[in-house]
């Protein structure tokens, strides 16, 4: 069942080239999401594009702010993907209570902020008026497949009605 | 209304230069602290005394350990006082379940536990008998703003009396 | 009392050279787990057998990648042994909501998933058939001790019988 949020959100999608036709899966030995009473867990979501990892490098050296920004939307919106295959419809999802954004930094990059921003808008924007969060955002050394930005979750869920 | 707690809490924070006369508000585009149910969720914290990053720069380089420590305290501090205005007072926080301290480290720093120890005792002695917490100290290549140091924190809340 | 999930376990820790006779507790000022309700958050665990820490240095560049793996599971079984302390049997545990996982990276080490997969692999033979967990994995620039990996979980916890 598609409610105005899952519409919106698949109009968010694919403005970024993403497509949800198929279930998402876990690439390693893990579970992409897991329910707990009234809450869902989500792991660390890479910028993939389907099974491509869409952009590398670290930040403020050979990957642009631009580009972390991008990241940053596609982690996010990714995650919403395993939430709603994982919850039936977005619309269950009552309240984002973290969300963690690792940007792979570049020494003197300083502006993890406002990369975590770009992901921050998309909850909003998808969330409303419920979309406020709380967030922490760090700069790494490095992440899995040299991915510029990982983002994990932790939300509250309304019950299955 | 000022408990001890509270009254214990403000003489705390003076000593390391901190006032919050006025409520602290979000810079980017998040919330402060999430409330769900017993839980409370706050967002990472930077050592900010006022709108200003009082510590910057990599620990261990060009940034002493003792200024490390005085950071932590202040991120500890400044998502104690966010729980406070979240929750009226101090006295409702439970029990601290995580504190994640992120400390911006030069290659070979490996104190970041010490460091942390700092923000430990802060709850200790300001949350006691209910001061122990769990904990995770990690060294990163870079945070927001160039801080030496971020904190966040979920914590079980009592319920209104 | 041991279950033949602890038994398990035993055989499980000491294959990596590690025994649990004695209690383990927390080297600087935190608790090692704290419970709340039906859930239980343990500290970042470093990969310590006894009071040593077993694995160190930068993995990718000075340690290698089957170190790292090595690292992950003294880890885990850390953090399982301490849930085993606090519960009083891994019983217990019904799920882990989160696994995180830092590994101190080398500027192009890109396998911190597969470090985390040597983890993962615990959590499954051992809690199976609720095993399956979120995680997220990501490659800092130090850890405290020069650890190579450092570990926390939270994990939801069934009522003592």
């Amino acid at each position: 069942m598609s409610t105005p949020r899952d519409i919106q959100f698949d109009a968010l999608a694919r403005e970024l080239g993403m497509e949800f036709q198929q279930e998402i899966r876990a690439v390693n030995n893990y579970q992409l999401a897991v329910r707990h009473k009234d809450e869902i867990w989500v792991s660390g979501q890479l910028p993939r594009i389907g099974a491509q990892v869409a952009v590398t490098g670290r930040v403020g050296a050979e990957t642009s702010f631009e580009d972390a920004k991008r990241a940053a939307q596609i982690c996010v919106v990714r995650a919403l993907a395993i939430m709603r295959q994982t919850l039936g419809s977005l619309e269950r999802i009552e309240k984002v209570l973290r969300m963690t954004v690792y940007v792979q930094s570049a020494a003197d990059f300083t502006f993890q902020s406002e990369v975590a921003d770009a992901a921050s808008e998309i909850l909003y924007s998808l969330l409303e008026p419920q979309g406020g969060h709380t967030r922490s955002a760090v700069g790494v050394f490095q992440l899995p497949k040299n991915a510029s930005v990982e983002i994990d979750l932790v939300a509250a869920v309304s019950p299955c009605s």
